[in-house]
């Protein structure tokens, strides 16, 4: 028994057959020709689906397809509600529209909570039955996991942790909000900041990393300057440590899980906001408090809330995709 | 078939026997002789309920015994973590003592967590499968009800929805955070806004109102003042207004779900809090957005987020604490 997940990002298209042990079978990656326009890229995944599914002819049995794709999904109509990364698939009927091409029911998923499946099927959060994931990429993807299953709400929109108030007057957000997570611990806010800072006439050899067009390399690029001791942009990442610590803890305190993952390529800052994450979460927190483990990266996950990394990196969401529907 | 629920106040003890429908048998009230000790309490308690059960004698079966208490419960060890209203009482085996006393099990919950259910099953949420319920008291309970059953987390420490953080350098709370919804929401927080105005010296009528202990009856006073156009009383609940739109915002992001119950004493102020609590929930919630009825108090209860007051006042954690055991 096989399934096939599927990750379609703004930049890439991945597609991968895993058998239901996590073991991966097969693997194809291609751009997403997102200027081309709706249809050509829904063409472009299904005849690469429909190729990667012929090659195991009747041997093996086919679970199923899941798709994680950016953006809020309608579960009952199989709608995109919003999605920046992929203009012009709003309110047009995805799900149905890739069935007919295939001519077999598909699983459409936010790709974030499809990582957040990932993480709890082969990753972090492995054999924890509810936990909470953060992507923290160009903004900051959410995705709820309870019972082992992913958390949907009403209709599909749950997991939406990147909009969690942290600052009620700070800066705004595309949300319509102002002060969201998001707003302090994507790569987008890292550079932002960066920018005030240069901007502010501060002390600091930022300059270059806030320049460019991908936020993902530019924060990285803030990052290995903290790592070098540049104050200011130790102060930025204080600032996405202390968001994460009072997100995390209005979110601990009211679902007091068993562990909390931290992935997105800003994660990889992981040494330089995580002191100030965890002194936020003690102090603000009492849920926390009362079942952090004593050593804060300890092994022992029985009644204590973990808060750590990911592990899988950008595979998460395309192995999260194919558990979806190995767990129908 | 029916079944015992307990609410056990700081104050009050209340017993009820109610059927399977919700219908009330037998009701029993009695003041919680707190100050005599704890043993006392669970004398007075198991008494009572013995007295109510043999009433029925074998003709009715009985399907069990719920107990709300004020604190929170470690539902693995049956004893109370944390218990302001009940002093004495914590790292005590509560739950084990009620069952050798009484000869059979019983169900601890939060209390806030059973007004919950209480709401759930015959109150506002009546049907809901997902609510979060906000008890705006001394302090703000809080209660979230996921697929029809009570979210108790990894140890029974979830719902605290009264620490999610409203200002993050906000009024310092008893958990050891600062600005959590509890410090803008509560009948304390109102009392202390209305001290607050006084010792600015702006001009109010609040004076008599922010005298004497019982809190709850001075948000009475402060509510009623606003009623009457006192503009600092008036200030003073969109003050609480804002701290639930923003508290309710994060949850709403985060679970999507069908219904958010407001109860407590302090909810008696809808009038003059709801307006705010909208506003801030349309801004700052783009799942509310989505899915917000087009009527603030419409009927239409499918697929759309209600937020609405609570209808069955202090009974709530009484029928809830009555329901637990038939729902097990």
């Amino acid at each position: 028994m096989y399934a096939i997940g599927v990750d379609l990002g703004g930049t890439n298209l991945r597609i991968a057959a895993v058998d239901e042990n996590g073991k991966l079978i097969e693997k194809l990656t291609t751009g997403t020709q997102v200027v081309k326009g709706r249809d050509h890229v829904i063409d472009d995944m299904t005849k690469a689906i429909l190729e990667v599914k012929s090659r195991f002819g009747s041997g093996s049995s086919l679970a199923g397809i899941g798709i994680g794709v950016p953006g809020i999904i309608d579960m009952d109509s199989g709608m995109l509600r919003e999605s920046p990364n992929l203009p012009g698939w709003n309110d047009y009927p995805v799900r149905e529209e890739i069935e007919r091409r295939l001519g077999t029911q598909v699983i459409l998923e936010n790709d974030a909570n499809a990582a957040a499946m990932g993480e709890t099927w082969l990753g972090a959060a492995k054999d924890c039955s509810s936990m909470l994931m953060y992507t923290l990429g160009t903004g900051v993807g959410g995705g709820v996991v309870l019972n082992g299953g992913i958390w949907h709400g009403m209709n599909g929109m749950a997991g939406e942790l990147g909009h969690n108030n942290v600052e009620p007057e700070g800066h705004p957000c595309n949300c319509g909000s102002r002060g969201c997570l998001e707003q302090y611990a994507s790569a987008t806010a890292v550079v932002r900041m960066a920018r005030e800072a240069i901007a502010s006439g501060v002390k600091t050899e930022l300059g270059s990393a806030s320049e460019g067009g991908d936020s993902e390399f530019s924060a990285r690029q803030v990052y290995q300057m903290s790592v070098q001791g540049d104050e200011v942009a130790q102060e930025i990442f204080r600032c996405v440590g202390r968001a994460l610590g009072i997100a995390i803890s209005d979110m601990v305190n009211a679902l007091n899980v068993n562990m909390v993952v931290i992935g997105g390529g800003v994660s990889s800052a992981w040494e330089s906001f995580a002191p100030t994450l965890f002194e936020e979460l003690w102090k603000r927190s009492f849920v926390y408090a009362a079942t952090a483990p004593e050593q804060p990266h300890s092994a022992n996950r029985v009644k204590k809330t973990i808060i750590t990394r990911a592990l899988m990196g950008s595979d998460a969401g395309l192995y999260g995709a194919a558990r979806l529907p190995m767990l129908k």
